[in-house]
């Protein structure tokens, strides 16, 4: 009993998170007919600094993120493209109530810290970041690489833009509203999110549903 | 006479083009409601390295290059966000007789230089590139950031990222055939591209009709 209480505490603690607090979130399954035409959605695609305050709905959750660089194929890959396969790009979730990794093979949102991560995410002086719902931090994985050479980081920079892009044009084809940036606090991030220095962060998109 | 003959050979010289060559294509008005669902694109999202051989037809060319990077607001923003709306990134065209360069204003290819440049784009030991009847190519304007820093260089690659998912998600929404790609002969591109060494030469895709 001591000893299973003891294993607890310890995997909590290296999740970071309390046992009060965070659970996987199992998402919908994605709807893959679902959205405007491709070129009515790029013809809306445009960046938006202002939210309604709701939280998003399952299915829209669900389809934004698989969207954002879910599983397309049964060999594994993805609606995002990356370089030499490597899936480096990382999609994390700053919901209110923590900070999630998207498993894309599960299509599931898996607890990284517990606690309100969006000013991190707005950085300083851009408060309107803070009041969106949720936010996607986009991080690539130079492990993938091997190496840290200028090369490698651009080639992860590209697979960061295509994930980005797949995340803008969903938000217009989806009715969502969002902006990407390069402006965050990237210390506290790196904090809450547990990056390693093999991490490059480079993006993030406030999501939320249009202001009325 | 001689004057006037004189002044376009050193016109035709300074474009690098030959008088019997490229003219300016002027692309059809981009159908801004065409192609299938944004999530069923996505889901058709994949790379493809093998192509018909037929040219593309002109309102597929047109949609296609309006998608990648065009003007979808009366302010002159862009499909493809940038970074402090710098529109950066550059959308070059490499057909059987020529390189071009999209004008997203116009809206149509200005010639850069005559020529087939396919193998170019190919690359070494990668010879299905050579068969698409296009490619894109996509070159980041450095002068935009006033800097060659790294971190310019990694915000100029998100650019072309963004740009990049945008051919595909628009070859996967409209039936058209594609892969991203770094690999390519720099050193050729950029001499018929007349990139200068505040561009950096980064994706390209060659784009065709799936192979029956």
């Amino acid at each position: 009993m001591i000893r299973t209480m003891f294993s607890s505490v310890i995997l909590f603690c290296a999740l970071g998170i309390h046992a009060q607090d965070l659970k996987v979130i199992q998402l919908n399954v994605p709807d893959k007919t679902r959205g405007s035409a491709v070129m009515k959605a790029l013809s809306d695609r445009q960046s938006a600094r202002e939210y309604a305050t709701k939280s998003l709905q399952p299915q829209d959750l669900s389809d934004l993120l698989w969207a954002a660089n879910g599983v397309n194929r049964a060999d594994g890959k993805r609606t995002a493209p990356s370089c030499r396969d490597f899936q480096d790009v990382e999609v994390y979730v700053i919901l209110p109530e923590g900070a999630y990794l998207y498993d894309a093979r599960a299509h599931a949102l898996n607890p990284i810290s517990a606690g309100d991560y969006r000013g991190a995410v707005a950085g300083s002086g851009q408060d309107f970041a803070k009041t969106a719902p949720l936010s996607i931090v986009l991080v690539a994985d130079m492990t993938k690489y091997g190496n840290m050479s200028e090369g490698s980081k651009l080639m992860a920079a590209v697979d960061v833009g295509i994930v980005c892009q797949n995340i803008n044009v969903a938000c217009a084809g989806l009715g969502l509203a969002t902006v990407p940036r390069a402006s965050m606090n990237q210390a506290a991030l790196k904090t809450a999110l547990k990056l390693t220095d093999k991490h490059l962060l480079l993006m993030n998109n406030p999501i939320g549903y249009p202001k009325k």
